[in-house]
């Protein structure tokens, strides 16, 4: 098995279009942005770019390509959006379609690709403070639920947001909260720690993207608003074509974590 | 001379909306959001909006209303975007066609507003931390300039910053720097401060909008980036139609600047 960590973006790249690695994308390349993906038919662009403004917590667009193209200069020169994930899903009419490696075949002139900071990117930073990232000890994709909270809806999007988790102590929450704050672009602060049914999930042991973690004796869960929250809006909006990543596999960008503080 | 120094949101819109204050709004209602804007037509927006999203320092977006509409009551109940700006501007293919204290006439079916965080949100955490804001000390429009730092574009709008100007010593900018870095939904921290000639600005008594202001011994020229930016944008990407505020003259919200810090 082949040791990825010591890949760059470029050679993680590279492998990932080549079909040499389709996994989840957390503990690679630490310090790199990765992002989430939702492109979306360029009638409706306007209005998923205002539903991202009006809920920036769990959508901040790190950047937007020109319709139908695959290429992003300001993310990475070698960028190919189709095929540069390890992993697409294609939604029609909120149905989930479909899961490919490789998402040329779905391409179309019209797609606008809105690419939107992933809270991997302040993983490396929670690691610096000695927090724990548990879902990177244990080798498992993030856990990912839905939640109770609305988003603010705009033109044909409304939805709930979807969080993303990770068990630590009271104390280290305090810390994490600190830490993340300072990074808005990939989500920044938590925007709940405690009580799993505060947010309408039932049990935690069950995420509904993702893998389960372990939460450990006087640990609690501590949730961040997640780039997956299109997707659940894509199952309540119903739009009639979507494509995004696969919850945890995420485009790997050449913009350093560092980049993203302001 | 009224004392506008306690009034409150609601009754200084009231006041603008009845024409009876068409000043500058530097220094009222201290504690709650105060808002650029720029609408454009619908055909437009979508350019814009990405425009904002990609130059988020000079244009960070607190609200758009839909085509038409004059109400945006996540920012006031009883507001009426078309009259409660003490004095707006149209262009016209980028040229100035006019100053309005009432914008009712201008206002198109198709015109989407977009509503921009101000630095006046930032300043009376400025105050509170003991830093001097001399525009406001010295009954003034706050000093704007053109700068020759390009924006990123995007579809139609391109152009170069704007940016605020507040006089301060070394050590009180290093201060300012860390309270407006907290609030990036207004702009946060500065983007130069020094030498203005590294910004193209020829001549510092000589603002480009707004009024100039006391620069004291020992103090250095302190910027950030300014609201005003679209309107130098239309000036150079020449849109068929915009109307905008006037330097200086914004939207008074019901939004406390507290609320902004995340």
């Amino acid at each position: 098995m082949r040791d990825w960590s010591q890949y760059t973006p470029a050679q993680m790249r590279r492998a990932i279009r080549q079909g040499e690695y389709q996994g989840p994308t957390a503990g690679l390349c630490m310090c790199f942005a990765q992002c989430n993906l939702i492109a979306l038919p360029k009638a409706l662009a306007y209005d998923f770019l205002l539903f991202a403004q009006r809920n920036s917590r769990a959508c901040p667009v790190l950047e937007v390509s020109d319709a139908g193209s695959r290429r992003l200069e300001w993310l990475a020169q070698d960028l190919d959006l189709a095929r540069d994930f390890p992993r697409y899903r294609l939604y029609e009419q909120g149905e989930l379609a479909g899961e490919y490696t490789d998402a040329e075949a779905l391409w179309r002139p019209d797609l606008v690709s809105f690419l939107i900071g992933c809270s991997f990117s302040f993983e490396g930073a929670l690691l610096e403070a000695g927090l724990p990232v548990r879902h990177i000890e244990q080798g498992r994709n993030v856990p990912m639920y839905r939640t109770n909270i609305p988003c603010r809806p705009a033109g044909a999007f409304y939805g709930n947001m979807v969080v993303s988790m990770r068990p630590m102590t009271p104390a280290q929450a305090i810390r994490a909260a600190n830490v993340t704050a300072a990074m808005p672009r990939v989500h920044g602060a938590p925007i709940h720690l405690g009580d799993p049914s505060a947010l309408g999930i039932r049990d935690i042991d069950r995420p509904d993207y993702g893998d389960p973690v372990e939460l450990r004796s006087g640990e609690i869960p501590v949730f961040w608003p997640c780039g997956v929250t299109p997707q659940n809006v894509v199952t309540q909006a119903k739009p009639p074509f979507a494509v995004t990543h696969a919850p945890g596999h995420m485009l790997i960008t050449d913009i350093p974590n560092s980049g993203l503080k302001d």
